[in-house]
């Protein structure tokens, strides 16, 4: 089929395991001469999903964790931008600007889709603003830098309610992703909270809502129940029946109604598709990519492929197949085999693997595992966790590394160093619920607020007694005169409906305010009405 | 002189080395009943500056090179906020606010100040937007995954003029500091570029600049020269005679008027104090806090001391006190003796060190050393560096992370992993100097300008001929059609004088658009102006 001398382009997008053994597969079966391979990916490296929460604890060290693409696949071309489109028709994929600002297209000959998924949070009030999700390195990192925040921030906190939120921490989704982040995070908190002499002895209190009526779904019911045993041991509370439906800076508010105090809310429940797949126009299953047991994609037999958690596929005996890293680096060999096929000529192979086992950590000395219709559980399964998971880690340098920060682990207290790295002041959205307090009369005046959606209330305590000054509504600014004269706030704003706000923290609103006079213009008015108004009595504002 | 019963309070400013020893020196002297000890940092860590270049090759743990304070100083509270005032006749330190937007006011009777010193980059056009500074964990990871990414951009990077600018680094300051830095930066550079396959044989430009006539000015001359000779056999470019003046996003100005065209500027020249003692009124020696031999700062002998890098200070002998860890670690333990001697009565000690030597790495098996008098250069000095470091480096467990880190770093290449945490796209300034182009017709539209200060032209090509359409200035706007549009830019902007611009993502160009409907309206009406003019024939607009 090939046409000596004749160079064919293979496009690789994604660069988790799926997508780098895709590469790594191609590289030894084709000869540079035969193909180029280009992968697409945001990092320059592939994270081992499975071995992610312990960077919460920094039992593996935070580089340690991932593999760079570069060292696994030598020979293939790393494009390290974001997707933008993919045109099926023109067989181009497009891809976001670097350091220059021009678009880079990228066609193809043979293209292989392995984005895995994205979290949604569509339709979940405050979720986006106020929920962490746990997919890679650097939500991983954000989450300890937040879990180390709080708890320096509950050490210095005289107000016994906000030390109590701050000590709350809250995991959505009880699959082996939420089961192993919500273990990790509380040994971890535990661990280290004896470092914090003034809330040592403070309670910590650790929640994993699910929405079956067992954890660990992927695993027979007595292995999932001796998960739940020894998580309740070490303080976890499990709500079952029940899930995560919306979120502010406050609280966690479950669909049963139950609400949660909290600072820290984790969400790892399933996930959707990439963006750019959204919008791709061919055929799907739930979003997913329709595949059929050559991981081809429907209508483009021959010279598209999907794989991994962004595709549906069934194996050949007709399972679907689901989303584990042992079966994405299965699909990589048979997509890859596919792909010399289809440049060579010859037999193409069907998918067939029906998985070799399922295990889960329990953190701690302790794990759930089936293996080969094999179940155990406790310190066994854990070594045979940490075994099988350490000898397929890509990588010699890279199994050394993570050897090694194990047996430290071990010796040594887990560290607390938080590498702050975020600024944490731009402008964005927050959500609160009816009856929360978006700022407090006497509270630092640190931004500006537009109400995008819903309504609040102005309240001013004056001698001892609060009074209701104002309502606000979608389009009205508040928190423009503490933030313009530099004092506290001087009243109270509370949401009456679901509110949705916009935040311009001071910093961004002076610069702007200064840059573009208009902008400035419409708070000063705004401003001096609400303050003549204050003056001659009625309505002030915060 | 104590009341019994009566517990001191001792606050303790700043966490780097000179304040967490004062800590540390303080618990073992004082009881809990005599004194309670505070100390304020931003971080929760120390981090220990004489290693902090290991963290660009990875060769360092990114978290292992700092000390956690509360680990260190288990007794202390630490508060982690930012300072924002200091009052000395109230004896009051007011910090930022946490979680909950309120203002803390700390009192003391003792105060420490060890607040180390920050970069300023004052009166030097473009440096605070381009120049990165060298001081703390975050500027160090930041600085790796700088390098990083140019490297995956040169390797994508099409234009050789663009390449070679992202391969041109340039280190300025030619101290310790400087010259470890660009060591460290040019192996890893250099090591790591054999993983991109279409630059692997490209040439690497570091430039070292330095105004002095040899670099190490801290050592004797042939040491320095030693140092140069092996820089220099490793490629990198010494500039002597000569300081880094200004910097744009595309090159380093230096003040002879050379230009070196660049993406990366490192500055680790000589640094001012924190802002927060800036406005301080004491007695000060160029800005330094000026304090005895006793380390108390003039006028509040007895209540306040000032160490480290924020004091000037001069021994028992009269020689200036250098600002170096060993001598900080050594007036750390001074200053917690006449503490202690304030509070319960006692002789004071006046600050007698005089330094045991000088050590400098040059990466690679080489450095310099100066000890006792002896000078040692080359493997020996490196052995000397690394065993003395080490040995100096609190808490057991680090040191045995950092040997092994050590061990991996000598057995496997660095490791190119980049840890992006940074979301690069807020609200920010950029300098541009005359001739510079600020875009380029036809580049994707992701941003509206406007002129803080300076002037630009506004240049479209057409039928080939470029073609001058409008001069902008002060206050003007520019960029908005290609963003309200979604379409690339119609002109090419360049700047005519030295031009500060303002930029506005796009995406918080929309959000703002929207909440503030008159800040969308100036541009709006500006683009319909722009477009109607550029319809009418003459003046459009990018």
């Amino acid at each position: 089929m090939n046409m000596p001398g004749s160079k064919k382009k293979v496009l690789i997008l994604g660069g988790g395991f799926a997508g780098m053994y895709t590469a790594k597969h191609l590289e030894r079966l084709l000869q540079p001469e035969e193909a180029e391979i280009s992968l697409v990916n945001l990092e320059n490296y592939s994270v081992y999903q499975p071995m992610l929460p312990e960077v919460i604890s920094g039992s593996i060290g935070l580089t340690d964790v991932v593999s760079p693409i570069r060292r696994i696949c030598p020979r293939s071309h790393l494009i390290m931008r974001d997707l933008e489109e993919i045109d099926l028709a023109r067989k181009v994929v497009t891809v976001s600007p670097g350091f220059r600002p021009r678009r880079l297209e990228l066609p193809y000959d043979y293209l292989v889709v392995a984005l895995g998924g994205t979290t949604s949070f569509y339709g979940m009030p405050g979720m986006l603003e106020n929920a962490k999700p746990f997919r890679n390195l650097a939500d991983a990192v954000a989450l300890r830098n937040h879990l180390i925040h709080a708890l320096e921030e509950a050490d210095v906190e005289t107000d016994a309610a906000l030390r109590s939120k701050l000590l709350t921490f809250v995991v959505a989704g009880g699959g082996f992703s939420g089961v192993e982040v919500m273990a990790e995070l509380n040994d971890f908190v535990n661990s280290v909270k004896k470092n914090y002499s003034r809330i040592r002895k403070e309670k910590v209190r650790c929640v994993l809502v699910h929405s079956g009526d067992r954890i660990l779904p992927e695993m027979t019911q007595d292995l999932a129940l001796f998960a739940q045993r020894i998580l309740a041991r070490r303080g976890v509370e499990i709500v079952l029946k029940d899930r995560l439906a919306a979120a502010t800076s406050e609280k966690a508010i479950f669909k049963s109604g139950v609400e949660v105090p909290t600072k820290t809310i984790v969400s790892t429940v399933p996930s959707t598709v990439a963006p750019v797949l959204q919008k791709l126009d061919c055929a799907k299953d739930k979003g997913r990519l329709l595949v059929n047991s050559f991981l081809e994609l429907q209508g483009y037999e021959g010279t598209v492929w999907a794989l991994g958690d962004c595709s549906s596929a069934k194996t050949k005996a007709g399972n679907p197949v689901p989303p584990t890293a042992q079966h994405a680096i299965r699909e990589a060999k048979t997509v890859a085999h596919n792909i010399t096929a289809a440049i060579r000529g010859g037999t193409r192979s069907e998918f067939a693997f029906e998985g070799l086992g399922k295990l889960g950590s329990l953190g701690h000395f302790s794990a759930v595992a089936e293996i080969l219709g094999i179940r155990i559980s406790g310190v066994l399964a854990w070594f045979l966790w940490r075994g099988i998971y350490l000898s397929k880690f890509p990588g010699f340098s890279q199994k050394v590394r993570i050897g090694l920060d194990w047996v430290i682990a071990l010796l040594f207290p887990p560290d607390l160093v938080q590498l702050k790295m975020l600024r944490e002041s731009d402008i964005r959205r927050q959500h609160f619920e009816p009856g929360e307090v978006v700022f407090n009369q006497g509270d630092f005046g640190d931004s500006v607020y537009v109400i995008e959606k819903g309504a609040c209330e102005v309240i001013r305590e004056q001698d001892g007694q609060p009074r209701h000054l104002a309502d606000l509504g979608g389009g009205d600014y508040f928190g423009e005169m503490a933030v313009l004269a530099d004092v506290s706030r001087n009243a109270t704003i509370r949401a009456t409906t679901p509110l949705d706000v916009l935040l311009i923290p001071k910093d961004d609103f002076s610069t702007l305010k200064n840059a573009v006079p208009a902008f400035g213009d419409v708070f000063k008015e705004l401003a001096k009405a609400r303050s003549g108004m204050a003056k001659s009595e009625s309505r002030p504002e915060a």
